[in-house]
């Protein structure tokens, strides 16, 4: 019942971040977070018109610093000598609030107590951070995958005025149903753990059975048929497909909070946006004031293309751009060469687009 | 240790049907079934040339019954006026020698002890079948869906003489390697349940929850993206997802012996012609002499078409037929109206080719 040590969730794992609190969090599902803490990276220089800011947010089981490594940085479009730019990792995912984290003030909401937290949730904390810590207003782009493209589309149709431009990748405004019996899945390969103790583990380690199998569970749908079939992880250096799941997957998610992990699925089954307009999708989207770019990407075997496509043809403006990666879902973490090259144009693309 | 009794495995549920035993099976993998029984299903009559024949193999947690029921009639390609069919249920589906019904002088072999079985082992019964019991040399077509198309491409790749026309649907003649890890994650949800004890569970009942995951997972994979988002379950008297899967999948599944599914799944994760070739998989497809229609299912998530293609280009003369079909890999079941007009016609293109 009380929060627990975790060594991956520190600087030495994660460079340097903030931790701001924004005070108490009132959540959709009811009851609240007494002091929300979000951990937040910045890039570049906030300009005197603090007109320059490009909110990024993360997906799930990550954090801020794929980005830095790999999507933030002179040679890409997140340019911090060009824009100011801000990592907000979402709440539950162990360097904001979360399960195995909760302490202090928050120590009732500790591991299983830990309540239920919405992707509007999130959106509302980060305005909040936004505009009560750095006095920001608007926001040239806000851009995330995955869970962060769920977060993206909710602020822009949460706040239309306050976000210019938009590009989710690699997912979609409304969970779909596939996409949550997926998750299930995965919620299932954790809690089905004896170790997980409904839980309250005192360890992530005791609760290693079950991350390695939520980790396999990733490797049928979070790649493609084709990442698979081309042995693509040969040129990443493991010799067979089991040598690649325990040394990159695997591992991957082991060192992880399971209740961390659980409090983003959770949120993940749930986004929509049309919680905004009583259950329509189409009339959410055409909230959406912010130029759009919606960035699926070819093999993702569960935000397909034509799922992503479908809601891009509700938002006004809006473009679709396809990004080819054999990768499929975990193209998001950049390791295929060609990956950050076509994310880049297409956001260049994107930053370049006159709006307003 | 000892079989154990197991209703679904019965006539009530299975009509008719043969046991025939085809005495001591040597297996590929060492070690052997001393008194092989394989539950065999006829349909048509044989003719006195015993040139009409048409063997059918079964799918993974399939049996002869969903060919009697959807597939075999004179309103379909697998017409009983015109062939005689013969339904043969593959070892370890549970009417075939299996290891839950493994006794008598099987009974060193019953639940956790039966011994690993493969494609092969299947072809090489059912050809000894054919020839010693029914007097069969000749099969003017062999045909199956996932598993049964691995048999489908063993029958042609092992036995070209005998095997003039072939159609393999939604599988493949060597299993991918994703398909291996995706069934791996099968294998996991039945083994990781408590109730499972390393395969010595007194009744499935005891494996309920292991054998509920398992059809989840199913519900990911064995259907597609676009059967969840269309609500296709609607159509088929269910109101909502988890009604779909409590009320079909689950128990389609949860009726079934876990140690009987888990023989089967592993046969099918190895699944392999190039065994016959040293692993060349081009040579093995290029021993094929029956005239070939590959016959993928275009929404299938774990036997893609192109998987399906890839082979079919190594088969000379052969001919690519994808059934457009949203249920994906289960269209198998032939509950969507327009799949079997689609596989009938098909099947009767093929058979209506000259051969030899």
């Amino acid at each position: 019942m009380a929060a627990i040590e975790n060594p991956f969730y520190t600087h030495e794992h994660h460079g340097d971040y903030e931790e701001i609190s924004i005070g108490r969090l009132d959540l959709e599902e009811g009851g609240s977070i007494p002091d929300c803490h979000l951990a937040v990276t910045t890039f570049g220089t906030l300009s005197e018109a603090k007109d320059n800011v490009i909110l990024v947010v993360t997906w799930y089981s990550g954090t801020h610093q794929i980005f830095r490594e790999q999507y933030i940085g002179e040679n890409h479009a997140l340019d911090p000598s060009r824009y100011f730019i801000v990592v907000i990792n979402q709440i539950g995912n162990g360097l904001s609030t979360a399960p195995h984290n909760a302490s202090g003030v928050n120590a009732e909401l500790a591991m299983s107590a830990f309540p239920k937290v919405r992707i509007g949730d999130d959106v509302v904390a980060q305005e909040r951070l936004l505009r009560e810590h750095f006095g920001i207003d608007h926001l040239q782009l806000v851009v995330g995958g995955s869970m962060g493209a769920q977060q993206t589309y909710e602020w822009a149709v949460r706040f239309p005025d306050k976000v210019l431009r938009a590009a989710p990748i690699a997912g979609t405004a409304q969970n779909t149903d596939h996409d949550f019996l997926y998750v299930r899945t995965l919620m299932e390969a954790i809690t089905s753990d004896p170790g997980f103790r409904d839980g309250e583990y005192s360890s992530n380690d005791e609760v290693q059975v079950g991350l390695e199998r939520h980790a396999r569970m990733w490797g049928v749908m979070g790649f493609s048929t084709e990442f698979w079939k081309q042995g693509v992880y040969q040129g990443l250096g493991f010799d067979d497909m089991d040598a690649f799941l325990a040394g990159f997957l695997q591992p991957y998610f082991t060192v992880r909070d399971p209740d961390d992990l659980l409090a983003m699925m959770w949120k993940w089954q749930r986004g929509d946006v049309a919680r905004h307009t009583g259950g329509d999708l189409g009339a959410a989207l055409a909230r959406i004031t912010a130029k759009t770019f919606v960035i699926p990407i070819d093999e993702d075997m569960f935000f397909p293309p034509r799922d992503c496509s479908f809601e891009q043809n509700m938002v006004k403006g809006s473009e679709l751009r396809v990004v080819n990666d054999v990768l499929g879902h975990l193209g998001l973490f950049a390791v295929n060469p060609d990956y950050m090259p076509q994310i880049d144009r297409h956001l260049r693309d994107l930053l370049r687009t006159p709006v307003g």
